[in-house]
């Protein structure tokens, strides 16, 4: 089977590790608009060779996109519309629902599966690519009553052998959910982090004081700018909701904190504490 | 030497595992006012034996308090005054301008040494104590100009025996650097857990979605409210100019994704990006 990964980064580049090690392709072939990346790719050994994507695609039997998600939207109809009539095309993006919709009425939606394996680090690029980053993490497929059978079964492959356990939503129900699991969380952290940098001017005492709590609170905020920012705008509906809800827990965290009430700020952390029980 | 460490959690039990391999303590004597923490201490060979303070105190030669910060202020000066003349007591409460303030004109104030190692986990209690919890990490001593000189030279040994690397800062300087750095960091994380906990009522799926990201963000939401709501409130002050800030960058975050402004989201991302240099 002829394999090509459009994005090799930590996802794209992860994929191709476990792919080679499965026996699966044939050929690995990558395709990556950042020729740095792209080199990199091949001294890794990640990919076998790097095509554009006119010569790539129309020979290949599976394509996956791991590009960013503004990138996947406005690439993927070009992309179905260049390989061939048996190809499957999975793309791995954070938000499902306009990347749904920008082949909707494609004559080729049936040859694609929308995909969101939830896995990643705080760092990318391909030297962040490592084997075994999926296993155990699970998958969503969103509108698989799109995809052709032959397309599906493809995909399931690919993700047993990545040791991905999937399960399937709706595109809009997906993008709901991760607004408040994942996105927000990305949020979060992003903004703890520069709140911490506005006021340590003196950077020493960032490094002295984080103990270890910080250092994983803040831990997302290392993530690449590139790929979050159009998750971020895709899923703004949501995650505005996701963000408005927070924003109001914290400020009637902030009102007892002013009052000084400490019984108050003690149920509200006792609440929370349910996570515990939730996350196991 | 004799010593007697009140409050056997995380912090105390795992102060106790490391003296007692280091051969430091002649006896380990324990004091908890949770009578299944103590039973658990002696159960798990934390310390030697359980004694009530009027017996303990007179007959220690270091005390050192693992309580929640509104105990120690509460009891600090009692244990001042029980002890012998020659006794060093240490506190480890994660605050540290009250807790001074409490002892700021006690005739015994030289033998008190304020101290904050930075470390911990989300657990609590007797058996999340373990072994190497301070190792590397930074202990600050505050006010060190009014522990006595023998007083210091204990202390010191302490946190060398625990591998903790001191610095030293004033009380009020100390408690607005951990404000940032610490406890902004707690209380995202536990809002983050209420958000989502509200939002999933279907809780299989916070599970599901996790991945990697959400449990490390919200992981400081499984900490003990007995420890954290009085630190926040003796850190109203400081915590709340933190919250205040935090929430003004979650706001004008929520202002550019409602106005679908990506180019300014990926600014503000790039910017907290710069975290990356700071930890390392």
């Amino acid at each position: 089977m002829k394999v090509t990964i459009i994005g090799l980064g930590l996802i794209g580049g992860s994929m191709a590790i476990a792919l080679r090690k499965a026996g699966l392709a044939s050929e690995l072939i990558g395709i990556d608009r950042n020729p740095e990346h792209a080199r990199m790719a091949i001294e890794l050994g990640l990919v076998d060779k790097i095509l554009t994507e006119d010569i790539a695609l129309p020979l290949s039997d599976l394509v996956i996109l791991a590009i960013p998600v503004n990138a996947t939207c406005a690439f993927l109809p070009s992309v179905l519309d260049a390989v061939n009539e048996n190809a499957t095309v999975i793309d791995t993006g954070s938000t499902k629902n306009l990347i749904c919709k920008s082949v909707v009425n494609n004559p080729r939606r049936g040859q694609f599966v929308a995909s969101h394996p939830i896995a990643g680090t705080e760092y990318s690029g391909p030297q962040a690519a490592f084997f075994g980053l999926f296993e155990g993490k699970t998958n969503i497929i969103c509108e698989q009553e799109k995809s052709s059978e032959a397309s599906l079964h493809i995909a399931k492959k690919i993700f047993n052998i990545l040791k991905l356990k999937t399960i399937f939503m709706d595109p809009v129900e997906h993008d709901k959910h991760v607004a408040y699991v994942s996105h927000l969380s990305h949020v979060s952290s992003f903004l703890l982090g520069q709140t911490v940098l506005d006021m340590e001017k003196d950077e020493k005492n960032i490094f002295n004081l984080a103990g270890s709590g910080f250092a994983s609170t803040v831990r997302l905020a290392k993530s690449s700018p590139d790929m979050w920012a159009p998750i971020f705008e895709q899923n703004a509906e949501y995650l505005g909701q996701a963000l408005a809800e927070y924003i109001m827990h914290l400020q009637r965290f902030q009102y007892h904190l002013m009052k000084r009430e400490g019984k108050e700020l003690h149920k509200m952390l006792t609440k929370a504490n349910e996570i515990k029980r939730v996350l196991g």
